[in-house]
């Protein structure tokens, strides 16, 4: 067990950027929220898998929505509680911890409040080993486990409990629920056992965050290179070495919010050794698949990073405006994310790309 | 109390065509399921309002969605009774009978259904005194009852559970799921006491119905007007005497099924007086304002139907199709509809018409 104070939240958002591929929601609001539930109720005890006994009720919290109205429409900042007090009463029974359901942008610091306002631990743990747009896109799912019943409420008061046959049906049903909630839904789902958790999840993801973060930090206050701090904690874990794919300058986004998404390009112009070529960036919350000049550079479950040059800080795709001077990096997802099983739920053709995984360690070679 | 056997529920459908006012739902698929139910269960108690004791517990159901879509999507028949058990698990008692939240169309026999099955009585009475398409478009609404928790399943097996600030997001959020679910869900709503029912609910919609569906037949059989048979029964209620807006042949319909709703227009061009003229009649589920030669011939909450110039049957705007000779009919709303707050709920403006109400009755003096 590891508590968590204010200094691990602030490194975990900050890594949480990073893994977020560009999405899941800017981290700021969740760290907001988990340091002010952390200067209420006290540090939050984190629990790794292993350490749950295997008959514990864990039961997972999350935001949904577009990540643009999230930062739009701050929450009263119990919603999640709320959710998770309504799963609680559907099984009839407490919460042992809660989980995120992933690792990157704002559901890597949310389930924390929830934590520290239940006065239960949180299990470093995650279901997607970054951050996915859809609810399905879990190794929860991918192994069997049934996101319902889900609960779901909105800043304004108002609640849904969903049962539904499929995960695919709760994510399409869900996300109509979040669409008219105003575009945002705070949700519980995917409760398990402790046993289940250990099969299903991916383990030690928010340390992971936490470390990178943490790195990322140091670097800037020791003014060496953060990409260097990156590749060293990534290829130290069960992602693969993190490599640099591009430098540039962006020079157009094009963006639009619909149907609960956000969706769009970015475009990159080279400078140094990429002079004269154009970094391409195609996303769906998060980014989904980057190309150099029309050629692949990095897809889908491989996550693709958009960083500030001087600073090494990552930007979410929310965050990317022309001008902004940008260094692109690819980390290789770990071998759990790149299972048969697993491309199925979250593989390019998942987001309507017309293409095969290609794992970034191979790309490498031909670009 | 009346029990109510197969020639009820076969009066009932026809009658609820006519006051469907070409919406609601082609009764055919609620008057089969009824019929099917009665001949497993035995006939149905239905009780006046003024029979309930004040502490029963009622808890209306429904059907809610695009009335094409619900005649396409086959339901299993106890998705309703789903819905009316869980508000009866929500609120930790049993109900002591079920209601109509519409007397038009479908809705105006599926709850016989599901007293059926559950082997509670039917209130004859309901919330619209006809069809509307959006939920709070009910007395029940305007008195001031709560329509959440809301109860919602789809013939697949997925449910949901709503609870809402007020009844319009009620409508705007169940509609989503309802669309999300296929474009139809079994609903379970507006739950309230014997007192809430004599005070919020119009009395005697089902067994008028019933009245209209009889003499339409009567008519049949003994080869009378039809029309002078509606007639007869409307002015001997507390609707305003039915009267005859336009006879001829349809000529056009534009359909679309968007957004949960079916909108659309049909064109009758005249004959007999009416040559020369052209009726056009808009619809949104439900007809809602008809103009002859663009001048206003009636409009909602008043009714207005079309039926079968031979056999005085009424159609819904499902079934109008080219060619079709129909004759216009216009049926004044009860005073209870008309009233201010009422008009604030479903006047004309509520469906985006830019005129306001004008009662059938000062309309006739200039046609």
């Amino acid at each position: 067990m590891k508590w968590i104070g204010e200094k691990e939240i602030e490194d975990l958002a900050l890594g949480a950027t990073l893994l977020g591929s560009g999405g899941g929601g800017d981290p700021k609001l969740g760290k907001l929220m988990a340091i002010k539930a952390i200067r209420q109720y006290g540090p939050i005890p984190m629990l790794d898998p292993a350490e749950l006994p295997d008959d514990a009720f864990i039961i997972p919290t999350a935001m949904m929505g577009a990540p643009t109205i999230m930062m739009e429409k701050i929450p009263n900042g119990d919603e999640a509680l709320k959710s998770l007090r309504m799963l609680e009463k559907v099984y009839g029974k407490k919460a042992y911890a809660t989980m995120a359901i992933e690792c990157g942008g704002i559901n890597s610091t949310l389930p924390f409040t929830v934590a520290a306002q239940a006065g239960i631990p949180i299990v470093n743990a995650d279901g997607m080993g970054r951050a996915f747009p859809e609810l399905h896109m879990e190794t929860f799912h991918i192994h069997g486990v049934n996101g319902t019943p889900m609960a779901l409420h909105n800043e304004r008061g108002d609640s849904c409990l969903l049962k539904t046959l499929d995960n695919p049906m709760l994510e399409y049903l869900s996300r109509g629920v979040a669409v008219r909630f105003g575009g945002v839904a705070h949700i519980a789902e995917y409760a398990m056992s402790g046993a289940d958790v250990k099969r299903v999840a991916i383990p030690g993801t928010l340390s992971f965050c936490m470390a990178l973060g943490e790195a990322i930090k140091a670097a800037q206050a020791s003014k060496t290179d953060p990409i260097e701090a990156i590749k060293e904690v990534t290829s130290d874990s069960i992602y693969g070495e993190a490599q640099i794919l591009f430098r540039g300058r962006i020079v157009d986004v094009k963006r639009e919010t619909a149907g609960g998404f956000v969706r769009g390009h970015a475009y990159v112009e080279g400078f140094d050794e990429y002079q004269g070529m154009i970094f391409e960036v195609q996303f769906q919350n998060e980014n989904l698949i980057a190309k150099i000049d029309g050629r692949l550079a990095a897809v889908v479950p491989d996550l693709v990073s958009l960083l500030d040059l001087e600073t090494g800080i990552p930007f979410t795709t929310e965050g990317l405006r022309y001008g902004m001077r940008v260094i692109c990096l690819g980390i290789p997802s770990p071998e759990i994310m790149r299972s048969e099983a697993a491309l199925e739920v979250w593989g390019p053709r998942c987001f309507g790309l017309d293409c095969d995984f290609v794992p970034l360690q191979e790309l490498y070679a031909t670009v």
